[in-house]
């Protein structure tokens, strides 16, 4: 998907959320575990209920992988669900992945030749080598860590080199690798005043910022300080929408969650 | 396995040798080709050949993962069938996984309960909470990347904050995190002098080497900087051994291989 149809999304939807898939068999409803793919069954509900809310689904590599052969059958079919039955909703594989040239090159292509993906979260440790493959597709996107919401964030990424955290080093030196076409940043909501110093750097880059909505309500605060003005933000909630209710109605209730966060999303247009 | 396990598998066989599996349809032999699941195949004979003269493997999951479910059914009867055939050989899932904690846990549960395998390359972007997941395992390691041997890891690795560059903060940070019990580093081959300075922070732990063989006699100095009182490496060569040859001699042509280095290095035991 290009950056101009991502943006049409979003403008004619007035919504840039997007909804993160994380599928914990402990967490599924139980009326869920009794047909034959549950986790596929849970994500394509999931998919369906708040597709009308968000432009992006980001199913999370982890929560399928853990669960073997089968798993990734179930994340196939859910992204192969996504692209056929909502062609426009932007699929983020969040894979977090990134190894010298050629492995990187083999990563880039499960994620956009064989799940079809429209963008993969990628680690910035390894360096240029390790990021480049995955900009070599085109419509195809990498989503490079910059600043994560996690407490582990501060143990290298605050770090400072040069007089300036790592994080910011990441943002400069990796925006000079791609383009505003092919390369967004991953940047945590839990430090939404740091993002005035990133629009200094990346002012017209997409941001992926998780950890908005269950975590709180800092939604504001991301919009003031991280809008650009082609919006430039997808932000991303998993278990405040996935997990909102592990009943029989789970579906509507994330459903619900969903539409709560997009009309607050909506007050920006 | 345990390290003292490891070390007795080093010390018996005098050889501290990791083969990489990287397996590339468009490199195996075409006779390989027509058989059911090539992939699996071609490693299968790889690991036949060459387990005499190495103590470990290293599938990297990228090159499977390149295949979808096929290739992902093939890492699996790979590492099953090393574990059956072969089960003193160390397994390390290169995969350079990393995210935040209950997301990293996932990643651990699928390298080490459902692949089985010993150990899973990990990426120290994101702090202490990604990487302690995979030090919960009994007789489980991660493997750290702390100095990549790739052009890209000048990149970041070698930017200097406080004094120091970062790779040998990951060196100090991380290994207080865990034990020289199931925590290991990778440490780029093409530095070997380097190794004197990483030593110096890390005298105990099993470090990682990839970038020999194929690339050049560097063995030597790696032995000379980095072996300590209880070996502490596993050296790692991928295509220099896997590759050697690509018509029907190929298993041969890797034993070959595998048993010059490991010759090399039964003169340092």
């Amino acid at each position: 998907m290009t950056r101009a149809e991502l943006i049409l999304q979003i403008k004619s939807k007035k919504t840039f959320l997007c909804v993160g898939l994380d599928p914990d068999l402990d967490k599924i409803p139980k009326h869920l575990q009794e047909t034959e793919d549950p986790i596929f069954e849970f994500c394509k509900q999931i998919v369906d209920a708040t597709a009308a809310y968000c432009v992006s689904f980001k199913p999370n590599n982890a929560f399928f992988e853990a669960y073997g052969i089968s798993g990734m059958i179930s994340m196939e079919k859910t992204i192969l669900y996504i692209k056929e039955h909502h062609p426009h909703h932007f699929v983020i594989s969040d894979a977090k992945r990134g190894d010298i040239g050629n492995t990187s090159t083999m990563y880039a292509r499960a994620a956009f030749e064989h799940l079809k993906a429209d963008a993969v979260t990628v680690a910035p440790y390894m360096g240029k080598d390790s990021v480049a493959p995955f900009l070599q597709f085109a419509g195809k996107w990498a989503i490079v860590l910059a600043l994560t919401s996690n407490e582990g964030s501060s143990d290298f990424q605050l770090m400072e080199a040069h007089g300036t955290e790592l994080y910011k080093q990441v943002l400069e030196k990796v925006s000079a690798w791609g383009t505003e076409e092919n390369l967004m940043f991953v940047v945590g909501a839990t430090k939404a005043t740091m993002l005035t110093e990133i629009r200094a750097l990346v002012p017209d880059h997409f941001l992926l910022v998780p950890g908005v909505g269950a975590q709180g309500g800092s939604l504001a605060e991301v919009c003031r300080f991280g809008l650009s003005k082609d919006v430039g933000l997808l932000i991303n909630s998993s278990r405040g929408i996935i997990y909102a209710s592990n009943g029989a109605d789970f579906a509507e209730a994330a459903a619900v969650e969903a539409a709560k966060i997009a009309k607050e999303m909506s007050a920006y247009f």
